[in-house]
């Protein structure tokens, strides 16, 4: 077997770990916790079957891929819940130390891209990143919304903090941000995200 | 929102259910059995990575499209794992009744795009369907292998029934099949493959 060959298998094994961080979204039918994995191979599927809803149009295989691949930073960072104000402040400097790391296993060119591909999907910048990060906000929310929000009223989240996150769904499709932000409505009025 | 983008989110939903179906395979680690929405996740990220390996040129985003739904049928046909010999009987009438009731779920243009898709990863035939197979073949393998062959012992399997499966990853990559054959090979050698 080649280096390279070993490289990649190594990874590939490496990010098998992904299956073990888990969010704070349950499943749906009021299943378990997510974990990443799960979650980004749902993302990638939805980006696929949406992508006519994206604003700009879309390479749709670099959108899957970034949905694939955003969170394996996570098996070193851990996951950092979207209304965590005092993890948030940390997170970029977790998630960029276990880059280096976790894709510094792949051979050289690979490990490039695919650090590159991360950093395009948080930099939320392009077509394609904005896509990605629009699933990375419908999907949690489809899931919380079929089980009566019972994510949001646990953690005791408010509409400015829904808001805060999901209204950057516009910036990729506003189609969708126009679902999601009826469904925020519709949360708010049931008393599962708080008003104020 | 239109009944086309409501279709949509309707087979969104419905597909987190395939994060409940459970393999026989079990995580890196001696870790629980993996479920199918992981597997997928796996697959289409090694699809990605080691596509240079395949035999043929292929369309990798059609790959990775094929890893990520093919087990979607299993949610109302169930897991049948690749040595059960009975269960194997019935499994095409079973997951073709779930593949036109789950994907009929979609706007009509859609359902026939990922029928059509998961019938070529079925027929085993087009060099994107033999890639992505290959990738079914090996992500299982590199997981058991990591675990000192565990998933094997406990069901008993011997040599011939793991080339029977594993054998055709040579169709889609003579390359990866090298790698197949020494770990199958390898894991003879300790036992954990029955040499019969």
């Amino acid at each position: 077997m080649t280096d390279r060959l070993k490289k990649q298998l190594e990874f590939a094994l490496e990010i098998d770990k992904e299956k073990n961080i888990f969010r704070q979204t349950h499943l749906s039918n009021h299943g378990r916790n997510e974990n990443d994995a799960e979650h980004a191979w749902h993302m990638a599927i939805m980006a696929y079957l949406l992508k006519e809803y994206s604003n700009e149009p879309v390479d749709i295989g670099k959108v899957m891929l970034m949905c694939l691949i955003h969170d394996i930073v996570e098996i070193e960072a851990g996951d950092t819940y979207a209304y965590d104000e005092e993890n948030k402040k940390t997170q970029a400097a977790r998630e960029e130390a276990a880059k280096q790391h976790i894709f510094g296993m792949l051979p050289k060119d690979q490990a490039t891209e695919l650090m590159a591909l991360f950093d395009e999907f948080e930099a939320y910048e392009t077509a394609e990143s904005k896509f990605a990060r629009a699933m990375d906000n419908l999907q949690p929310l489809i899931l919380n919304d079929s089980n009566g929000g019972e994510d949001w009223r646990e953690h005791g989240v408010c509409a400015t903090q829904v808001h805060g996150r999901q209204d950057k769904t516009a910036l990729g499709s506003q189609t969708l941000f126009e679902v999601v932000d009826s469904i925020i409505k519709a949360n708010v009025e049931k008393g599962n995200i708080k008003d104020e």
